[in-house]
């Protein structure tokens, strides 16, 4: 019998890189964790990775064949391999990612963004099926953006395309501080961080009573804001409102670059569904020129599962084959 | 000796249509025009245009052999070949503008909008050639821009991308109100006519003296502005500054959306040269994230000149033979 051909989906976080062996139709055979700010160096965490999943495909039954590496990570740079100083990782610099890979393997080593991979992720195996304009937008502690445009995912000139978590909302310099050193970006608005601000920006202009007036701004995160949302919580409800409404305003601006056919919402905040989508919905629609009004589908990413990232990074080799 | 190979570039306007035989270098062969508004019906208005175009085909000594029709049209939409709700013309609804075309010719007939037509001509004659990312802003009456993403004009799903005139400068649906409906687009502040709305508001705010308090609104256009600033009139000066800041702002937004390597103004507010390109250049550079500063070109178009459009239009045929 045929080896089962897998793709190695690896996601590269802050606390945890995870990988899996994944095949085309979006099955996760096997999948497996390492600490990645245990290893001081890039080479000895490629080193461990790398006979982590060697170890991990010998445990798979019926045997794997494994067609490449495909990796997402933050300020991965898919035109030179590297992971460019990446703010939550431990390796600073550029780090030749896909060159250190190479020592181990000559199977293609394909390395981007969170987001990109993500948005790799939704046209392989998720809601863009057919679909050849689209944009994916991740909402974590951050927000990231994945273009596609004509079936094949926009790198642009210098391979940083799909930032739009660092555009601003409003002219002026002015607005919330940003991780970037900028003031006002979309990220600081809209993201599991920028819904925590709007709230506490929200209990202190109101005095309706919540039960998250309890909570230090460094206990409350997105899911106790949603789950206080769903229970009727007026601080709560008005703070998703009002990032719905910022995402809405800016994603009318992405409809009027690239015209896609639709925009996914993918991670944390995305699960918080209606929450979130229509406010978003309904402040996009508002801005929109005329000819793009009720022709843009709004929707959550249909890899919105704790697997998607991984599904994602494989997702990489997949769609580099039909190349 | 084999007849000289052009395309026709057509540039359809509000008031004029003028029509071009360009060849391979760019070189414009001959050059007519006719009245738009003249012609009550499409159908009435192609045979006209296709009539003089052989005609003026037959005066070329040389001999042409003709390979295409390329038009550049307000709301041309490549997809469909027709010319849909466009505001300036004389025929309304969805014109199916190829269709009509193909009944005198079997050649192809490439349709898009004016924006984009002066992408495909920065690429193929202009300061693009050999650019695979780039951005052109035409300014003229409004603001319209055509984005280039790996090579090739983007579309979207609709045919509607590249529409940056009409996204909005700040949230909250507020600002100027616009053409098209909306109110705060960009195109309202960033264009011809929204050069002359900002002087006439620093006019109503400042008492400073100036030469342009002595005309009437409607008497004055881009071109006085400009001649003013040259001169040092202070108001036109700081519209300029602030035009070319609000342009720069949202310019930022399309590096970080597409990443080009150059983004082109064109038309007519880009012939003033340092005193828009100069602030636009210093506001995006203040909003881009790090990773894109003094990386991105912001340069005036080198086809700017009275047969732009023709050439941008004749350029589709040539760009399409590559495809």
């Amino acid at each position: 019998m045929p080896k089962k051909e897998t793709a190695i989906g690896i996601d590269i976080g802050g606390t945890n890189t995870i990988f899996g062996f994944t095949d085309r139709e979006g099955n996760i055979l096997a999948e497996e964790c390492l600490k990645t700010a245990q290893y001081g160096t890039a080479e000895i965490f490629v080193s461990a990775l790398y006979k982590k999943i060697q170890a991990a495909g010998e445990k798979i039954k019926e045997g794997v064949e494994i067609k490449g590496y495909g990796i997402g990570a933050p300020a991965g740079n898919i035109n030179k391999g590297t992971i460019e100083h990446a703010a939550g990782l431990p390796w600073k610099g550029i780090v030749p990612f896909a060159r250190i890979f190479h020592k181990y393997t000559n199977l293609p080593v394909i390395i981007t963004n969170d987001a990109n991979a993500a948005a790799v992720g939704e046209m392989v195996y998720g809601g863009a099926k057919g679909m050849k304009n689209f944009v994916v937008i991740t909402l974590g502690t951050g927000l990231g953006s994945g273009f596609v445009v004509d079936g094949k995912l926009v790198y642009g000139h210098l391979g940083f395309a799909g930032e739009i978590g660092h555009t601003a909302i409003k002219p002026g310099l002015s607005g919330r501080v940003c991780g970037c050193g900028k003031k006002g970006c979309l990220e600081t608005y809209v993201s599991a961080t920028g819904l925590k601000r709007t709230l506490l920006k929200i209990m202190a202009d109101s005095i309706e009573p919540s039960e998250l007036r309890k909570l230090s701004f460094d206990k409350i995160d997105s899911k106790i804001i949603c789950n206080a949302a769903k229970k009727g919580d007026p601080l709560a409800t008005r703070a998703f409102k009002q990032t719905g409404q910022i995402l809405g305003f800016k994603l009318a601006d992405v409809v009027a670059h690239t015209n896609p056919e639709a925009i996914f919402l993918f991670g944390g905040l995305a699960l918080a569904k209606d929450l979130i989508l229509d406010p978003a919905r309904e402040s996009m629609e508002e801005n929109l020129l005329g000819i793009y009004k009720g022709k843009v589908k709004l929707l959550e990413s249909l890899l919105n599962t704790r697997n998607a990232a991984v599904l994602g990074a494989s997702s990489l080799i997949w769609s580099n084959e039909k190349v």
